[in-house]
């Protein structure tokens, strides 16, 4: 498995993950979630680095609606948080996570009320949509999320992680798109963004169709995720390695990469040129530009650099 | 080679292979096309399963008129057919297809009637638009098709794989995108899908623009298949045996899944989520919710339960 | 490394290394740039095959404000030269391209005239503009590009690449987005195109938002690159066999694939086989068609096949 | 009202109407729908232009199941056929349409088979497409179509109307966007075509949201008719000298505008350009053109010209 | 003037005004704002029915960052509360709208904080996306909005109202793209919409430009206005009476047109009939459709019909 | 007719008409075309107004080669030159224009090279895109066109005229689209634009269908232009005080109202407000936004407001 990871980026994590062990360790010592959240634990193992666990252990990290609802909280603060420039998303206990936490939303889903189906409809597509909201922040946070699997990641877990922006995953770790196993077509991000995310149609549509289980290779292989770490401590000190790597270059610059990123995922290659352009006309003014070329002639790492916050 | 299948993976079809081999022989044993079909081979390997073949085997499956008229027959009638769940399409004798029967096509496209140039172009564009329709069927139909490649899959061949679900080959395929050897722009769907089913646009652009041939391997590194198999006998089996996990889900769910995976690809990711919600606002409350999540939950395999008929 | 070239392929590149061994040497000892070129030398290695040689060894091929401006034109001009049907594009000196050279552009973006915001964003969108331009003649130019890379290919060097039709490169080669080093968003293409070259958007996003250096098996396992050859001189043979291949088939039916394949990146699969329709009605009416159809039944190479101008 | 129409157009009308009058009689005279249709009345009243009346006048020209198979049959024929060049369509009796016969499609509506949700609206959807289809193919069907309509033209009527190519109507004509009034949204066609062909968005919203009625002056004043006439009969000279002259010039002309016309209603201004170059490389070597261009530099007209069949 | 409203309408807005009066009087002696909105008074003139009106009577309705806010509060509660089914928007006092409260709005447009110009655009993006949002909100509330102005409707005031469904003015009524004469393009909504809601761009493009004002003949010519009213009394009476209507219906149909209308006005027809059959699959299968219909043939008032709360 | 022009404007435009009578005069004398070009008579009838005159009066300004090339020269120029702020584009002599110049562009259409038909195709489609950029180039200068029309407007100047921003006319105008009588369709424009600018796809199909002539009146109730002028001479001083407005206004934000005008055309609503917030996070801050602000606060014509070259 070794081999899948470059060697040198390997010789990097390796001594990465002896100076970060000690933040890891930390995290992995956390009491549980951060109040006022229940289902999320946030820490900063490094400067401008967040890391968001999602802190359900002893549900296997099901997906709860609390969890849905502290998501949107979580990221639309980080959003805007200035002392927030990248972060790293994992599961605490056993697994990344279970999927929804069907008895908990059984409610939700299996009785929408009152008895003319128009008007259930109505309800559950406010439901739905609320559900795709919950992921589609990951993307509007325009702070890069980089994403950890460890164990299993099952059904919702699928649809979440193709909303975040770099995947990485443990040679333990299996996917599995759930959906038309317990009698639904995913509807929350999965069918829209795997396909996008991952190189052959072929495989996606025989994950979504079968349900059958992808384990860490063929992740690897196919695309959907950039890395595969031999367990999951190597695994967080490169995830947060990778996270310093881009909170430490200006945030002009990563937050506006991002955004141009998606953008031009939705639009064509001219149209996303144009809105470059548009961008970048204003963007390019920053002090950031003249401190980080300053930096790179002198061959200083952009970690010495000071950027305002943005 | 055998390295390209999960080993999980090879002893399940190992086992499938010898419980679907008196399937298979039948198979193998057809006389010949289904009347009214002179072109096409229809069975019924497994329960919901359809099993289309491509049978001119003594023209190496060359696509002739009347070819690109049954196909569009028999699609149409298995995307209302409740009985069938799921396609397998493969080609009978030596190779998969030859791809355009030149002999019988020439009069279509080399020598539209008529002197003027614009009557000309009118007659060969509505038989363009009359091919393109022949494998855009293929997508309408909403039951997932598998295609099973052996040996050579040639210029229509390619156009025509590309507008089914799931790609797998034998070891011995290889692929070519033939038409600029014959002096035209392929024009019945290789250029539009091909490179949404692979990953490497480079490798798309090189062999359409150089018609060299891909084997086997490369098909799986790119993408274009998503499994190799040692032989088309073990490939049958695992093809229907991959038909059979679909179609013993919920046919609600997976018909849904393909019609929304065709609309994301062809949309923006914000417009394919408010059209899942749109289509699951209803979908949702079908019967198969219920029983499919009570037989995941009780572990019981998706194949013990009975869904009403689609 | 060997492994990454399929066997034949690797075979017929060898024996063509040999054969094209004089041509390599005559284009290896070209004194430089081509009048009125500065930056750019230009051969013709083969019939109908232009080479286009970036010549700024001594500045490890910077891109300076000289090299935006002949690109336009050179491109422009190769687009309606008859006697050019495909080209190869590659690096002088140690490298591919060092990317933008900072200090002869510095004038350009650091110092837009004026006081006022607005007036000075609108100076700099038209230059990003244009330098959009120098990168998007190459797609406009209807004749196939096949670049090789060697050595280093950094920033700018990665949104140009991403431009051309086919990706070949050394095994030495790697390849660096840039561009969050020194405080921008890449704005001349990278984001735009990168995705829609390679399979994984994790490792499109990794790259861009860390600017970590991918060597060429990450190239080729990505789908970046089609091809690693050992050094550059038996890649330019392949590059420039390769072109052969192109440039010796209709150029009716190549140019008219390359512009289809562009039209379907940018539009659905259904407007996408539209246009196709529409453009074929005409284009199958060449004379091209007769005479290749025919050398095929012959089993001729298309390169005994006799085309008129285009 | 008669300022409605421009003076010079009506005096063309007036002595239009007398040389008209015997044709205009014939077609009043029709005993009845055209074997094989049950719901329409074919004629040809003038060279290459076909009529077609709505015929169900005991019913008020409530469309019934029958009518919506025979509209797309009869379009589908008059697509190909040669000798038809422009349609005329017109209501026979008292109202141009009541719309919807609620009786006769009350269960294809009302009561989808089944009891799974899921299911009946499959069953629901598969209805709605296939309605919707009958109205597009007057879109599809190149042949300009004039519908001319007098008294009513209710629900369905205005979903139908919006879908041809130009609206004229009698001074007593009125319009109501019915659907609301019984308890949906109108689902086949007009709330996607009715914004499209007028210009007040404010009108649009007003009257499918109230199901008010708008009559002939309103409907001239918001340019959902191009005119409004005194009466049926003027009304019907009138409408086939429009598409005598319709059918009179080159058929590779007018076909090309009103596929064009189509084609850019629904792409971006420079996409349709795009399209309308590659329709054009081809249709521009017509004879027509030399033909035409001729009789119009001798100032005859073009209903001299004689142009071979399309 | 009175000739811009048809007879038979204005019959009965003045039946409907008598009948209104008392309504209409108790609107007009509303004391102020609904607590906790300060801007913004809340009255139910009739059943489902609510009326909103901007009362900033001392300040001329300027928009100051109170309003911005208390609108997407206010519109967000609208969207979900059942008794709500259509909504009427005017202002009190002199006139509609003055537009933008400079003085109030001066620090957040003028003096954005830091001094590097991407971070002041950064922040300056944010609040423009916020100011957008407040008129998006009138489209994403799926009820119906009409909205009634008289005298001065001025900057912004275009912005909001071109966000509305239905716009009806006084015949004293003005309106001005005022953006230009205070430096800036307009950019919370008038340039993306106003070229939607009426049918002449020349005219679009003439008052952007120019930011001269167009009075109530010209805006009932042009289609911004669906109807021009003596005065502000009859206006409001003929708003609410319209807003009835709407009310009165199914709202499962009213919500329905509202969404698939907007849906319709940013997709092709083909796509926009697909949504539209996607949704109607499921809310045709409403009880309103059986009421609605049932009251119809009985020639009833939808008033008497009782539909579920939606 | 005066009744078309609205009566404040045209007290006006009588006071302008004095006032500016000189410079139409001035105007009137133009010895003829302004060298270097030979149709096109460039003035500069007020500060920042530039007017162009196409001047082939004897030939009733067809649109000969020259023209064609001419346009881009002048427009692209134009495009960026700091001292016109908005453009004036009227016809020398008795009418508009008399559209394309058969004679001189007959070779170029109707005789192209070759014999293959494949190739001439492609040649043909250069032609074409070359004749559509000619008008693309009055869309893509930031600067607001103005296009003032007495006469005929034939042919290919209502392609022209529907890529210009405001249309002007007299009350002796008229316009036709006359491409189907020649035998093809309009392909520089007018089937593109037309439905774009008007209200009434029924008059746009109407007249692109029969080439009928559409008269002042009915051309200002459609929406096609937004005033009529008694005559040329008050035409002419209505479009250069119309001119005068916008070029007295910040070219920041004229010209960025313009570029907005045109994206929201092509776009969707979201877009469209998204890109005009990226637009406007630079360009708010310019100085001409405090500059304007001021001087409306002081009740100040912009005309008295200095701003800077752009």
């Amino acid at each position: 498995m070794l081999s899948l990871i470059t060697r040198p980026a390997l010789s990097k994590y390796r001594s990465l993950w002896r100076s970060s062990q000690a933040a890891v360790r930390a995290m992995s010592s956390s009491g549980g979630p951060s109040p006022p959240y229940t289902t999320l634990a946030v820490s900063h193992p490094a400067e401008f680095v967040t890391h968001v666990e999602f802190h359900r252990p002893e549900k296997r990290n099901a997906m709860n609606r609390t969890f849905w609802r502290e998501m949107v909280e979580l990221f639309n603060e980080l959003a805007v948080n200035p002392d927030c420039r990248a972060v790293v998303f994992s599961g605490a206990g056993e697994v990344f996570t279970a999927g929804i936490d069907l008895m908990d939303m059984a409610n939700d889903v299996l009785q929408p009320g009152g008895k003319d189906t128009a008007r259930k409809c109505w309800q559950l597509r406010k439901k739905i949509v609320a559900y795709q909201e919950t992921f589609s922040v990951l993307e509007r946070c325009p702070k890069p999320v980089v994403v950890a699997v460890h164990g299993a990641c099952i059904g919702g877990g699928v649809d979440m992680i193709t909303a975040c922006d770099v995947r990485l995953c443990t040679q333990d770790a299996w996917f599995q798109v759930k959906e038309v196993d317990i009698g639904l077509a995913a509807d929350v991000g999965t069918l829209q963004r795997l396909p996008r995310v991952i190189g052959s149609r072929s495989l996606v549509n025989e994950l979504a169709l079968t349900a059958r289980k992808m384990y860490a290779d063929e992740a690897k292989s196919s695309g959907l995720v950039s890395r595969v770490f031999p367990d999951k401590e190597v695994m967080m000190a490169g995830a947060i390695a990778m996270a310093e790597e881009m909170a430490a270059r200006s945030p002009v610059a990563v937050q506006g990469t991002k955004i141009n990123l998606l953008y031009s995922r939705d639009h064509s290659v001219a149209e996303s040129l144009d809105y470059m352009a548009t961008w970048n006309m204003s963007m390019l003014q920053t002090d950031d530009l003249m401190k980080s070329a300053q930096a790179a002639m002198e061959k200083k790492s952009p970690k010495m650099v000071v950027f305002s916050k943005l």
